[in-house]
């Protein structure tokens, strides 16, 4: 299977809902961003968050080994800061190695929940 | 960070719902276009709205800042002219440095809100 | 401003959902093909339906007007057949000038609508 | 009809929801997998399955026929393995003649259903 993917990517749209309802976690809102890595080397995968009247923060860090899927939340940042609700953000994603991204959120605020997903923007090989 | 984007994009779908229910601004029934400048330029937007039955309206035009992220709604476009409600569009942005384009919309009209949203068509660098 | 698009696209996706609720023609459940001609000549479109157990079925024949955009419901499309209710199918697009298009399904079977969004895939110039 | 499509496509999203309401088999929560085939040759489809925390599974082959529609719900994937409910995963889709591949979900959890849709990341040609 050769490599698929590109290195770099970008969502321009980023929005995590203030609230929701349903059962934890997987109704909780939320905005995530799936990355395949169909690789034979783990990718370390740099993510950079746009506001819209504040520097970007980041790098956030993570690693998807060789051949795995990682579903992240942007929920679930930490370092170097949790990203806050209700607000509009962008992403940059790097990686040394191809990987796939795709965007995804669910939005659980009214009684039944929404969904959006898009193939993030490919840049760079 | 090299610069990620393109300076034209394409959005073939347009529409804004003509009313909603939940509290506003979140839940009003929206059409937005996500916006990233993860360069180290200021970015000059131009967007031209194209409709069924009439010439093309534009341009509306908006900065981005540099390393911003921005998210626009076309609800609340004003100049030349509002964008009527209920009435099929489709929109062409051009910029003088590389963004990324991202299209979504909420909308509320029923008693959940329900959401779409894929990357933008990207035109040439 | 320059042409943008495409002269052929593909939508793997399509459906149109059989039932729904709320009012027409609004939220009937529809499949719909969203198509932006930003250039200086009319788009004749002929567009190609794929089923999963028969024949394609086609030319459908649409004009998109210089510098117009159309919004198009499966659910409408006539000649040479009218599309069954309840069946995948798939479509090709094709156009004599460059196009964009999209794709969207408004589906109202439940108590409120869901919505899905996505750029068709863009094949040759 | 000039051939449309790629032989290989991934899609980063992959998540079957573990339950749903509605009518069988359409508002069963599914996962699907779109593919149209427009040439003049079937198409001999494989999938591999990625995980986040084992290796990946497959391949998983279907074939679809030449000018034809195929609509595939993960959930229905048998051979080598059925695909766990409530688990993330991504997906390489190869096929030995061009093929455009479309993801969609429906998750019928809640009192109304939700759904997604994004065209896959098109690999090599």
């Amino acid at each position: 299977m050769p490599a698929i993917g590109r290195k770099q990517w970008a969502i321009a749209e980023g929005y995590i809902p203030p609230y929701g309802q349903g059962p934890s976690p997987q109704m909780i809102s939320h905005e995530a961003l799936c990355i395949l890595n169909a690789g034979d080397a783990p990718a370390h995968v740099e993510i950079t968050v746009y506001y819209e009247n504040r520097a970007p923060i980041g790098p956030y860090r993570f690693t998807v080994e060789a051949r795995r899927s990682r579903h992240l939340r942007f929920n679930d940042f930490e370092m170097p800061e949790r990203i806050k609700l209700d607000t509009p953000f962008s992403s940059v994603i790097t990686s040394d190695v191809p990987i796939v991204v795709q965007h995804t959120r669910l939005d659980s605020r009214q009684s039944a929940n929404a969904l959006l997903s898009t193939i993030a923007f490919p840049g760079a090989d």
